[in-house]
């Protein structure tokens, strides 16, 4: 397996954009991954586009825009893990010395009735949507380990002050306590202000091989572990919904082994803050902080910009927003910059070791069906 | 790289099954597929599922329905190459020594406007359809090379000769060039005998490492090649309808140099016949037949089952139909079949080197967007 690097990324500023098509926006955020590597385009040689409802080979139409011909491409989907399973798919092309340069792209544009769901989806039609299923793994939290409506709110506080830093970011906006708690409530304990918001965006990613790296204008990003984790697709607890802590966690235990690095060795995280509680199970399965912690530390700032373990410095999904496939890609997209120290008023000083977490395909009765975790280091 | 098998193919009769979820019937042609590997479930470690319009995580659908759990998969789209791809990917991930066995799923329902193409075909909106594109290549192979109208509907009598013997097949009944010739004109020269049918199916295949290989309980197939083919994006003769040609005859390069074989060596093939004339052209884009004498070698017999160079001995797309996601798992489900001496009255005698080929993704002006071959050997 040969060590693989991130050289470059790009993205666009996430937002609403129903006049633009996501080709043409996907291409500005490739366009701009690749200009940040510095490599030749011409030395790309392998592309994967992440996306979840974008029409066929939406890929392909994002490399005609670019005019970037005679390369490969996969399409992938994995819903809200998309993006991080296109960069798991370029690894394995890279470190498996298939390719040498892979152009990861992810993108979605949200207006095609992505949360409508499956025929099979017989939970959705009866209301278990998603925000029902977070808020029933919230209500679980609370009575299990204490947590607060109040703490359920902090993260929300937390990254949108975080995204009021990121000029990339959906909503750049301040919240309070009061105004994360006093929004209309969408599936109690969760509030408007907890559940991220519909958003179009496109994020890339230029993933190279150790001598291309050695080449790059800027400080490599190392790719430490890649993996794509497993939905159960049974209940392991018989409750309808711990199966998202099990795949998350399990994933986790295999990105650790392989970075050969531990929870604490984390300087700074992106994880799937859909909702809220998502971003404080998120914390507890990838053993960031102890089981039941999760609320207390994003309400005491442990893990707020400047705490011990910043997460979701970016805004998170909360704040930067949510499109499917892209999310995945701006995650890495922004600890690349992290490891490199470029991200101004929103950079986690000294940061050396960062670790990204999508989670999603939520399916009836059993969780999520896919979870891609990242282990940068510089 | 590691060497990679096949070990075992399952399929579902292709039909119309407008009562049956797609993961129900893909599930039944993975279940298939590994009752004929003979591999303990437990052993694989992979699923890749290729589709183009099932909605979101619909691998996971199909492990769920299998009770496959805890393994990772990646959904893939590329059109009508989907199915291809997604063997690729599988390819790379085994062959790279990231997993040791691989489920590859190929899967299709062809209920949900799969032909009514994205926002930004301005083409198929002005009526230069799919039909359309196969009709003004078919017309110029005519003009460029003498094919006649006789020598395309020969693809299509010789195709569905060869359905009639698959049980497999969508349309299992023998046509004569007059029944062809007469049927209803899609896009001259193009009758609608001519042009695949709508069909929902789904193939499976099971791809293992040399360890899991030498513990078959049959001949394993060896991929000799996996090759991605990748668009231009531009008219190489600036005619608008010769990059078809082009992306097959790239990949079909790579793949003759990675298999370290020529094209004289292969013994049977599956080749993209969604329209008679797809046929003609990937045989000669694929050096099987020199170049304009594709329709001669379908009229003369040369590429009939008992004849030189068997190619469809499934009955191809035109005969066993043509479920996007599926059609490149199927082809290679025939062809291992076909390597292991399975195929009964449609047997290619003594075929020791086998070729599968699928193009597609057509996109406004510049082709096929992606193009899947492997060669594969025993």
């Amino acid at each position: 397996m040969n060590v693989t690097y991130i050289i470059g990324a790009g993205m666009i500023r996430f937002g609403r954009y129903p006049d633009r098509l996501v080709e043409d926006y996907a291409s500005e955020a490739a366009h701009a991954a690749l200009i940040d590597s510095g490599l030749d385009p011409r030395s790309i040689d392998l592309a994967v586009a992440g996306h979840s409802s974008q029409g066929r080979v939406a890929g392909q139409r994002v490399l005609k825009e670019l005019g970037l011909t005679g390369i490969p491409i996969i399409n992938v989907e994995n819903a809200c893990a998309g993006g991080g399973t296109a960069l798991h798919t370029a690894w394995m092309a890279v470190a498996g010395g298939f390719h040498k340069a892979a152009l990861v792209i992810g993108m979605e544009k949200m207006e095609k009735g992505l949360i409508a769901g499956n025929p099979s989806e017989y939970e959705a039609i009866l209301g278990k949507t998603l925000p029902a299923k977070y808020a029933l793994r919230a209500k679980r939290h609370m009575r299990e380990y204490g947590t607060t409506a109040a703490q359920l709110a902090a993260v929300s506080v937390k990254n949108h002050r975080a995204g009021a830093l990121n000029e990339m970011a959906h909503y750049r906006k301040e919240l309070t306590l009061e105004e994360v708690l006093a929004s209309r409530p969408v599936a109690d304990p969760l509030t408007l202000l907890q559940c991220c918001p519909t958003t179009d965006g496109a994020a890339a990613v230029v993933v190279v091989n150790e001598m291309l790296a050695r080449r790059a204008q800027r400080k490599p990003v190392r790719i430490a572990a890649s993996v794509l984790g497993s939905g159960a697709y049974r209940n392991t607890k018989n409750d309808g919904i711990s199966s998202d802590d099990d795949i998350t966690a399990r994933a986790a235990t295999r990105a650790y082994e392989m970075a050969a690095l531990g929870p604490a060795d984390i300087q700074v995280a992106e994880v799937h803050d859909a909702f809220t509680i998502g971003e404080i199970l998120a914390c507890e399965n990838l053993a960031l902080c102890p089981r039941g912690e999760g609320g207390r530390w994003a309400e005491q700032g442990i893990t707020a910009l400047g705490g011990r373990v910043p997460v979701n410095p970016s805004g998170g999904l909360l704040s930067r927003g949510h499109p499917l496939g892209a999310t995945g890609v701006a995650q890495v997209a922004e600890l690349t910059w992290q490891l490199q120290g470029r991200c101004g008023a929103r950079q986690v000083e000294g940061a050396r070791v960062a670790l990204a977490h999508v989670v999603g395909g939520s399916m009836p009765g059993v969780g999520s069906g896919a979870c891609a975790i990242h282990i940068l280091t510089n």
